[in-house]
């Protein structure tokens, strides 16, 4: 049997416990190659990433990025009924996840201990803010919290001004891609074994993978890796960094790098520009002439941007085959109907806000990106989920409904 | 059979033509968890990263963070016999990668529609700045050119200055995560049903993927999202963002995040600052009033912060279950010696280097981080390699060593 790629995880069965961001941008990364990710949520208000910016009575945009190709069950945990449903759940599946704050799935009784004696071929795994051992490993901790003591902050904002959190949520999405990518190794070697495995990460842990280049700078230099702007660590080779071009907005700007590799960027950089009576000038020729007179480099190569839009400069600047970029901002990139056409950015229909387009998993395989499909009503699948995988029938998921114990 | 964490990839063959860190971040990944992943290198420098910002002679730290657990053959792609050992390993392998400039591994004759052709259940992937599609599709990129044109950079800085670029890099290692991803999950259908895949990833479209919170706010509000210092997008709900404490150095902040979500987050602090005469005060009580008077409420708790460094600061407002943290730099966490005891962070022995601490996979298996080994040198399992995967001998070697087509 082949298939699609929506078709890499068919018959991995994920109970998947978690909410706001950092576990379910993992669950949902597996199930967009077709994992089984079932919700387990409460019957009131569900995932409170359903909440977190929305309408009243609709659920949030941050939720529908979040839980696209997911099903959902909603089941009263405060019940020991509704606990014996997740247990018997995880008994038939492959990967159980979870991401409350430290103690929680312990003290509702669906802790790692007991979810992997019922089942010792899971592969159980945790996402907190600190790890164990960690000063903090009490401590709760959201996306920025990550951010500032991982290290992220100390190196992301103005040489001369405070700590910036980045605008992406590494915290939170970068940790569930770590975790993703655990998971789906623990799952090669179970296919293989049948071995189950418990999984954890920090977030506060994730940073760091993230932030490996500023580290080197640390080790090479003895000091702590400051903030750089728009550049790189330690400044990197002039000219570096953002260009204000025509226009004046906030993000009209052009990104251009010269490598201190390729000495070629500096000399083609003054072609495009009609600077050629300074080539070979002494005062600018090396890296090393340029750091020294790096606002007077900066000041020449602004002369020049500030003459063309962003995407003019990027055209003639990229043309030249220097790296560069314009700074794009959100809507500028929700109005680049490319991303569509390409899949990246797919619109899905959701049952109650219609069509909404969102960014899908950016691979494509043999072409194609993978489908994206509404993310779940709250409980929209605890009849067909509940009795496809625990065998219950109408009669049983009635008087459960009737008591309560689930819902949708 | 089963095994320590580190065999869940074992078996799996990966022919490695990346080089800087978007594609080896990725490989490296499936290395850390078992998976033979040989770099082939060019023998006379080897992958570029081997020489970003190193000393004479040595390898850079950049390439040791990037290439741990791998295995290194030196083989001249401009001669064809070294073509053709490189298809004869992409024969018997399941993986093949590159992120080569575009055009680059068409040009060498490795193309996908060569390798695929030649074995077609092999995983061939892909990255590159710009997708197939894009109006900059043969633009060369780094990690910062994707930063821009993604969407990060107009979202990262400060409210009134220009576009930062996040200490992390998020075009390189994060778009090697997702590439992780999608060949874990082709390697399972692979191993189910034979079949390969072709997948492509470009690092501008990853960027998309880790600010979809940024696209909520420019989707409900029809602005793009602007930025927003250290405070998440749109502003969040005061207080939030850094806070300056004692000791008045670059890093001494600490980060406080309350909830709009959770009243008493704001209650709390205000207790934990001794202000209890606040409490209750109809210009502070709500989100929106402390919206209003967002100034006065940062200064209320920057008087406070001030008076306590950013461990004690931290302390106090974490044991109250307020969200916070201390903003930690590069050298701080590597002086906190509880990530080695973790496994976080690992000592590996590199042969010319010596002792090496560098951060690992971050994540834990039943309560263990995987063991990091050293980067290869350059060329290091030429021969190891070209006998076990090829059947090559000691005499075929050597002519090839002599002739200077492999290295090593």
């Amino acid at each position: 049997m082949t298939g699609g790629a929506e078709t890499c995880l068919v018959g991995m069965k994920i109970v998947d416990l978690t909410q706001f961001e950092a576990g379910p941008s993992c669950t949902e990364a597996l199930a967009w190659m077709g994992a089984e990710v079932v919700k387990v949520e409460n019957p009131k208000s569900g995932d409170p990433g359903r909440t977190a910016g929305g309408k009243p009575g609709q659920d949030a945009f941050y939720f529908l990025q979040y839980n696209a190709n997911k099903k959902s069950v909603a089941i009263d945990l405060k019940d020991p009924r509704g606990v014996d449903l997740v247990k018997d759940m995880a008994k038939r599946a492959d990967v159980f996840c979870e991401n409350f704050a430290p103690g929680a799935i312990e003290r509702l009784g669906l802790g790692p201990d007991v979810i992997r004696a019922l089942n010792p071929g899971i592969i159980y795994c945790q996402t907190k803010g600190f790890g164990e051992g960690s000063p903090f490993e009490r401590n709760l901790a959201f996306d920025m919290i990550a951010q500032a003591a991982g290290g992220l902050m100390s190196i992301t904002g103005e040489e001369d001004g405070p700590p910036c959190k980045p605008g992406a949520t590494i915290g939170d999405t970068g940790t569930g891609m770590l975790m993703a990518i655990s998971v789906l190794g623990a799952y090669v070697r179970k296919l293989r074994t049948g071995q189950g495995e418990h999984l954890q990460l920090a977030m506060q842990d994730s940073i760091l993978h993230f932030i490996r280049n500023a580290f080197t700078f640390m080790e090479r230099t003895g000091q702590a890796a400051p903030r750089a702007g728009s550049k790189t660590v330690g400044g990197g080779n002039p000219p570096i960094g953002v260009y204000p071009t025509a226009g004046g907005g906030p993000n009209d700007y052009v990104y251009i790098y010269t490598s201190r590799a390729n000495p070629e960027h500096w000399t083609r950089l003054l072609k495009v520009m009609g600077r050629e009576d300074l080539l070979g000038d002494p005062n600018y020729a090396t890296p090393d002439a340029r750091t020294e007179r790096r606002a007077e480099v900066d000041a020449i190569v602004s002369a020049w941007t500030r003459q063309h839009d962003k995407h003019e400069a990027m055209r003639l600047v990229g043309s030249a085959t220097i790296p560069a970029g314009p700074v794009l901002d959100t809507l500028e990139l929700a109005n680049d109907k490319t991303f569509e056409a390409r899949g990246i950015r797919q619109t899905m229909q959701h049952p109650t806000i219609g069509a909404y387009t969102m960014s899908g998993w950016p691979v494509r395989y043999s072409g194609r990106t993978l489908p994206v499909t509404a993310a779940p009503l709250l409980g929209q699948h605890s009849d067909e989920v509940l009795a496809a995988w625990l065998g219950l029938d109408a009669d049983a998921l009635g008087r459960l409904r009737a008591a309560a114990v689930i819902g949708g």
